[in-house]
């Protein structure tokens, strides 16, 4: 990226970052690449994040939030059936990182070892997924759709049942042949499960 | 382990080898070392095993083995309410693993880097855990106490969905409090899913 006269914004630094992290891996990656990229000092980036480990904390919780995005949509559409909307939201999640895995394998690889370090970012994530699940059960309780007592439980055991389609660590038993069957047969299970 | 004058055995050989692999682990275990624990030739232990993958693959076997003959007998108790056999089923195959990596974190490491290579012995592993589900299944359907079109789909999405109580990625989670919970409120969900 050549110098620029834009405005040095955290949102910039971390679009730098991740092009950063996709060309040298994380092993490599330093903020003076980063600085580089931006034609800035190394100085203006920690102006934004204090340190190294705050500005990779920071682009990982970016990317994890893209995902979150485009789940909170599915989860807040209030006015659609609650258990359609379970099995497109569980689709979706499945969807976006098969993508993620499979369009971009570098940096996903890299994100995935950034993941394995960002313990609160991550937890931060998966308690924010976990909720929309939630919100999603709840609405059917109350729809008469589905019968548990506790949502928050049964959305927990639910995002667990399913980490074998959204867990990196299976990321390469994604593009399996028959993983979609599975995972049908799977989502097919936990639905007659959470039903009245 | 002393030179003795026993039978040189297959069984032998693959003990000796667990204790080579639990000290050495497993990049630096070689056959010269079993046969020395054995007071033997390496040529010897060659004669059972061709080769030292071949060594290691069965070794990895008969450490997968001992968790399936445990599940065997539990599965294969046809006179006993499926419902019950098939939460005693899961929650043993838990404990197994918890035991396995709680017990001896440094051979369960070892074995974990093992079955990573092992990639035929442990289809066939994953192969005839699945297959005694479906037993345990085939039979709730015919007790009218399941309701499932097939009974090996069923089986191998419940074995998929409770990866994170058997799956050795996630045995850091298994000392975690609250994990019994958690694994209970999932396999009521799959047991729900199950019934008629």
């Amino acid at each position: 990226m050549p110098p620029t006269s834009e405005t040095l914004t955290a949102e910039r630094i971390l679009a730098a970052t991740e092009e950063v992290l996709r060309r040298h891996g994380p092993a490599k990656a330093t903020v003076v690449d980063v600085a580089r990229a931006l034609g800035v000092s190394h100085g203006s980036v920690y102006r934004h994040f204090r340190t190294k480990a705050a500005l990779r904390e920071a682009v990982t919780k970016r990317w994890l939030d893209r995902t979150t995005e485009l789940l909170a949509e599915i989860a807040g559409a209030t006015d659609r059936d609650p258990e359609a909307r379970l099995r497109e939201w569980l689709a979706a999640l499945f969807a976006a990182k098969r993508r993620k895995a499979g369009g971009d394998p570098e940096l996903f690889a890299t994100y995935s070892v950034l993941v394995g370090d960002a313990g609160e970012a991550v937890s931060a994530h998966i308690a924010e997924l976990t909720g929309q699940l939630a919100t999603i059960v709840r609405d059917g309780v109350q729809a008469g759709t589905f019968a548990v007592d506790d949502p928050q439980t049964a959305a927990h055991a639910v995002f667990q049942a399913t980490a074998r389609f959204h867990d990196p660590n299976y990321a390469k038993e994604w593009e399996r042949p028959g993983v979609l069957g599975e995972f049908e047969a799977l989502v097919d299970l936990l639905v007659r499960g959470l039903r009245a």
